[in-house]
């Protein structure tokens, strides 16, 4: 059973995934050709009894395309759904069992294709996926958080190359979402307003910093971005969780996101990215202060290794040029 | 001028150094061979000139050896000494001038060791320049905060290979060290104790986690890693500022850091590694709740890429195996 372990000093908790357990000898650089190696994908149509059972699909057209988004448990999950928490301490110690749900989200039933070479409406069904599936977890009491995120390429993390993205549910709040949640409320204490409404009002007069804009969203690079080229999808209209967006939002949704991932595909050479979800916790879907987003981290240093440890981020790109660069480029 | 600038969302700064500037095209993988490439080594003896002028010098021996430790100023520094802070606000977000220091620590001049290589009273040297240099910018009142690191080898984020160490003095207090002390502060207030302290009691009585100990210092993996093979160094003895150990502590924590990094080279075959020291902000020198260490991180798996940026951790092996593996191994 994986475990949860809570940092006695951030509070931070860490999942113990005991399942995927690796020895010295485990580990390894890996390259996008390494991933590939199997010669046969898992995620391939035809290949659906090498991965668990379905937990979701949407119907696609045409033969070897009987499926067009399917969601099914990831193989090797970092925490399972089944059994109870039990929560206790060790000392000055706290940890809980590994409850919890990991899934795959297959974006796509073509292998060559990226999730960036989706069409709006393509994209628009992993995004209701996205939704579908939370909306389905949130049913569980045991549960408080879905992270939805993706990984592309294996310097990312991908450990397929077929374009898919996953969503972990967890039995507490991620500490980073826990400290937006924090921040955000201060913010909203002190001014009565949304600071995410705030920044998107601000980006839209301000305009050096928008990348892209749509009647319902603006994809812009943050002001103080901890990466180069880190792009953020604002939805313009408060909304604290994703999954309660009006169905037009996942179309308009698909088109930010998808402009978003061409232009940085365009811009630095199909870079490594990881994006995620940024959404409230399942008892904050309606609140005044917190604003569901999107943000988009192209891995393009491994100077990381050491501002992950600390915290501290040294940013060589001001998000003023990427921007104009961003904003230039046709896609 | 680099820049700070504030996340108005959870008020993590960054640094936008502006001077390190990048283009799309100035990103690609480096390699350790990368930055061996060109030829003549600016750490090395002689090569003295190709630095800027030395803060600091500890007197070697010998032919080609006139020293053991240099300082000098990063010649590519993220922070700049020069200048007011002039902060000041823009809409919802704030800004100050990049003012701090960014120093190189080359700590020896043979240009093939490795610091696991070196003496414990060479890598004493290395620990006591570290102290002088943040008694001296200690002084300076603009600044609140010296972070101490290493980064071994291109993926972890070195730029030259020859063994160095650095040190970035900033105006504000990183995140992460902000929340190091609010959740250590917390503690103290439910617990009247500290709970560093509380952890070495623990861990000396409990032995699992433990991988090294002798007079001074404990090394443990902690029982909630971030990453595989997370390893800490902790002083038995109370103390909130690294600057403030008596002359002998420095010795014992050479022997500790020189074996931690023997056996993690061993056990991982010379893997790139970040640390990080953990210290107290300057206006804390002296408060019972917070207690310096070390903190090493092994650079193993690129799954990292979204670890850091989510805050959410999946660690494949758990501390009390690593701690076992890593506690047999002769260095």
């Amino acid at each position: 059973m994986p475990e949860l372990r809570k940092d006695p000093i951030v509070g931070r908790w860490v999942i113990i995934a005991t399942e995927r357990a690796k020895r010295p000898h485990d580990y390894h650089p890996e390259s996008d050709r390494s991933i590939e190696s199997g010669g046969v994908c898992p995620f391939c149509p035809g290949e659906e009894h090498r991965t668990p059972k379905d937990i979701l699909v949407y119907a696609g057209a045409g033969p070897g395309r009987d499926w067009a988004v399917r969601v099914f448990p990831n193989r090797y999950p970092a925490l399972k759904i089944e059994g109870g928490l039990d929560r206790e301490g060790d000392g000055v110690y706290d940890r809980m069992n590994g409850v919890g749900a990991h899934e795959v989200v297959v974006e796509t039933p073509d292998h060559q294709k990226q999730l960036a070479d989706l069409t709006d409406e393509e994209i628009a069904r992993v995004l209701a996926a996205w939704r579908d599936r939370i909306l389905d977890l949130e049913r569980d009491r045991r549960l408080r958080y879905v992270m939805v995120f993706k990984n592309h390429r294996a310097a990312a993390g991908a450990s397929v190359l077929h374009s898919h993205s996953q969503l972990i549910a967890l039995p507490t709040v991620p500490k980073n979402v826990a400290d937006e949640m924090k921040g955000s409320l201060e913010y909203y204490q002190f001014k009565e307003r949304c600071v995410f409404c705030d920044i998107v009002a601000q980006e839209q007069r301000d305009r050096r910093r928008v990348v892209h804009e749509n009647g319902a969203f603006l994809v812009v690079e943050p002001y103080a971005p901890k990466f180069p080229f880190e792009t953020w999808i604002l939805p313009k209209h408060h909304r604290s969780a994703y999954e309660d967006c009006p169905p037009a939002d996942y179309l308009a949704l698909a088109g930010a996101l998808g402009v978003s991932l061409r232009k940085l595909r365009r811009a630095l050479d199909d870079p490594p990215y990881n994006f995620i979800l940024h959404t409230s916790p399942f008892q904050d879907r309606h609140i005044p202060y917190y604003h569901w987003h999107i943000e988009i981290m192209p891995t393009l240093s491994p100077v990381a290794g050491f501002e992950w440890g600390s915290g501290f981020y040294i940013n060589p790109t001001p998000p003023e040029e990427a921007a104009a660069f961003l904003r230039e480029l046709d896609v």
